[in-house]
């Protein structure tokens, strides 16, 4: 059974990552994964979170949102409601936690990279997107605080990307668009390093619970595509 | 080498669930693991969100939040800060998602339940004892609507509870209290089924990325704690 | 006649103050006046606000709030409407002013003791048991402070307790529950030190004016509560 | 010894009220104390609030603010922090709980009044100012509402005004300016009617308890007060 | 053709600045355009915004609001909605770029102005009648810091006042009431120092686009309105 | 004396609108003026204000926002400070006034057109790049709505475009970047119909106030530039 767009169940959609997309940032690229785009921007400020101060250490922090009219519907801005939106909170959270966990703080000193993700069109997907995209973002700033003799070497333990991957209909399903999502019986959410290691799983029973078999087929699934998307994100950086 | 507080790397901390705790909510429990002291109330509402009106059916979701001084230093309440803390909303989402995936919204009619989770005291594993305590509080609020004559079956497919494991110095540790976690270098949630379904895996490699065999070891020990507490919250139910 | 809970016109409700409630706080006490349920945290901060920088002098300031189910129907979380709850704006201010009232700044010195009062359960009378059980956990702070060396004698000059009291269907009542003060025509909270002085004095005609008569009627009335209150206080703390 | 401005200790301030001084709401003064000055619209809206929805009844309600610059300092407007001012809040529920004593809501007939009282200069007892203002543009929108045949009888059972005393250098004094209020050990804000029945009595020692004796001569003097500020009402309105 | 109060199509209202009008400020006015009123305050603060942190130059800024029932129907505040009114920001932006235009900063010295416009009653125009108050009001603030030592020349290098002009019924009418502000179907604000100078010129075509020849109409019959307002300003600012 | 980009006084950047640009909208266009890009997109709501209830008329409304690092230095999004920023206040007043102004709202009928500015990159011109792309998301909305036999005719009764003029250095360019709008003495934001009547002009003398000289020359460059645009507009909507 081919899936809604013509792809295999352990096939990733179309990727494509545009280094440099906007001028200003110290890292900048679009990601699109099918009709997903969104814009990482990783910013370099020369200040650190209280907690930080005098520590000789940086931090990392993001920021994800949606334009309102990324979706199907519009939806509110969050300054509408004044309430940034509870998704995006988590998701953002997410996607600090990820890229800091393969940071060297002492590597970068103290400062703090932003790693902004807009999502500009949304197909299912965003967050892990958003992740695999920010991870460029992040390196393409540390290459300029490099050459810019900021930092003495890449303050950086390995390649990290993030996939999400599905069961509909009793089948696991890699890479899920939106149409795929909104049926999925499970949702799972893998970041994995370039060596094979786990950085976050997540998987959830949105409509029934899951099983033991299910979560193992679901994990062998979510490492060929990031395997396949950290191979892209090497030759967008040499590039 | 035993533990901080003495236990076996497999065992929970003291576990109590005191029913009815508060008196005018419909479910009503304290739950403490430990140091770790949450109160669950469920509320029942004639009333449901707009995307469930006309529906049929009903929705469950969840607050968490901490009292100011349920830490070691005192934190601002949000109103202060006019911000829901970031962490209280990926928690409360999470003790959302999980219990509704065993909840029947058909046989719950259109009326909303709310689980507020509010932690008076906190050493560790808060958002695992919430869940744990809020599947009580609910089942309560069910028995009610069920003795009123509301609903006619009790809208549960399975009890549900939670456990946090984790990696501390090596070595896979069941329900760690604040102390351990805070050492931890991989952190994992897990949500399981009285039927050991999953509902949902959280992993965390907070310090360093983590191996699929830490992931098994984590896994089997949260199933272990899982089915000592739903043991205790049926003994609690049926009580 | 006997009241709704049986007891006499000049009975208060069962009192209980429970001490070192919850383990973190300089000073904790759960404190019970009948069904009415109060968490009272006093935290050391070593800072002050901006008005009293370089002055030798501390500050006590207090916050008070109930937890969403602490009533009969279930009230929003102030962070929801983005608004502190207005009626507990003016309690906190009102529990800030009576222990600020027998505080000696200078004894306490450069630091601020926050008392947070969190109605679990209400029942009536929530800010009156407020101000009592947030005195005695002031106590236990600056016991603390005195214990650890870091101030040389205690920084208060009188034991402080409140109390309310009403005109219900013609008669004086003391200590009104929740049920009884919805019938009152007037309403008033006495604050007093052990000594017989008035630290505040706060009476409102609900529903209807009222005449001097009952004015001194209700203040002899709420003098004898607050004399047996203090007794419990000093109980507590000798204990 | 007299008083900073030359005054007796039992004199009010000149007061002056100035009837009709904006011309859109249907009842509007400008209330002068000495230097206090507060302009108090009353606004007619032909809806009430959801717990007065279909009961025949209306309902009254206040707010309060200052100007930045009405003190000394420049303040930040509420809206710059998000956060309406506590001592606004608190103020403004006075204001409603006051007017609201004397009302009755049957007769009104299902609209509300709102009392809006902006101090546009301060110069202590803004609060009862703001209610002997308040109560006359009440009645001035009450007249309205009769004239134009929307109601059929005056919806109000007496006049009503406040005034402010206190203890300054252990003596009693009448209508406060700041640099006296600022000096006074004990402060007491007394709302009363046309008959001499209290609407509400707050007395507070802010800086130390006071005594019975106190209590009766603050309490005479402010019945004095009142009584004159009653006068002048009922002149201004039948004017 | 004569207009809805009787003046022929280039007359101002009745235009009077009383000086001093509020005590603290350093510099106040009320100002009234026909029946709109503002309150216009110059507050002086020994502080800058951090972009003129130890520049040596000082800033001016502006804040506009209108009281709840300065207009026919009731507007909330902006704290009730938690959100400043869009319209007065633009307004006060307006106001705080016009009087800034002709400011010394370096004269000035490191301290701010904040100018308040509080709109006691609104007839049109008022964000004109802002300008030309406040910039009374400036001046008279930068008059007692001449007097006071505190600055050694005035920081201004000519008068400025701010007046509508409109399209009504196809005829060119200068300083619109409200009535008639309805109705224009061209708008324009000009803002103009003594020496005939443009310091903002705003024109909006609000029911449909209009011709350069309205265009040059509207800026003559501008000019000869702010010529009158400057010689009101003289007379009082040398009053 | 060429500009810094090389262009003469009286060119526009080169200008690129890119069509449907996000698929989810009703109308979408990615504008760029040189380095400063625009994503407008046009949804239609079947939904109205309330104070076009039941009028049979349509309404449109437009939102502007940069998103964090769409300019040199990293801005905070508006969530963080709860705050919409004044600037992009001012300006989504503008671009809404703007479109409405050739709308012809009963034959839009009752719905809402949102029209959403979201900036991802700024080089000057923001607020005129976003109004000129933003007709056209608005036009190709329109031709959806009318496909779609949801209205019966074209809502508009003209093109429109924006473009801002300035004096740098005593000379007049048209279509500044950002490093020439900041040398700006005057700036001026045009925005004009294809038959050439005005919509809106907004000159500011932001360093200095202006002659009717240099107005007359501003607003000659813009025509030449607004006339421009309007071709590039129409080629891209009959493309």
């Amino acid at each position: 059974m081919s899936r809604i767009d013509g792809r295999d169940n352990q096939d990733t959609r179309e990727v494509k990552i545009t280094k440099n997309y906007i001028k200003y940032p110290e890292g900048s690229v679009l990601i699109e994964m099918g009709d997903t785009k969104v814009i990482c921007n990783a910013s370099v400020e020369e200040r650190v979170p209280s907690f930080k101060k005098d520590s000789g250490e940086g931090w990392v922090t993001a920021e994800y949102a949606m334009l309102p009219r990324a979706t199907l519907d519009r939806n509110n801005r969050d300054i509408q409601r004044l309430k940034k939106n509870n998704r995006s909170v988590e998701i953002q959270r997410l996607i600090g936690r990820a890229i800091r966990a393969v940071v060297d703080f002492k590597a970068l000193g103290e400062r703090t990279i932003t790693l902004d993700c807009d999502v500009i069109q949304a197909d299912g997907g965003t967050r892990t997107a958003s992740i695999t995209g920010a991870y460029v973002a992040f390196v393409l700033a540390c290459k300029k605080l490099l050459k810019d003799g900021l930092i003495e070497k890449m303050p950086l333990s390995a390649y990290v990307a993030a996939i999400s991957v599905g069961v509909v209909d009793g089948e696991v399903l890699l890479d899920l668009c939106y149409e795929e999502d909104s049926h999925a019986t499970v949702d799972m959410n893998v970041i994995m390093t370039e060596h094979g290691a786990y950085i976050e799983v997540q998987g959830t029973g949105e409509q029934a619970p899951f099983t033991r078999v299910q979560l193992d087929a679901l994990l062998k699934s979510a490492e060929k595509g990031i395997q396949e998307l950290i191979e892209i994100q090497k030759e967008v950086v040499e590039a």
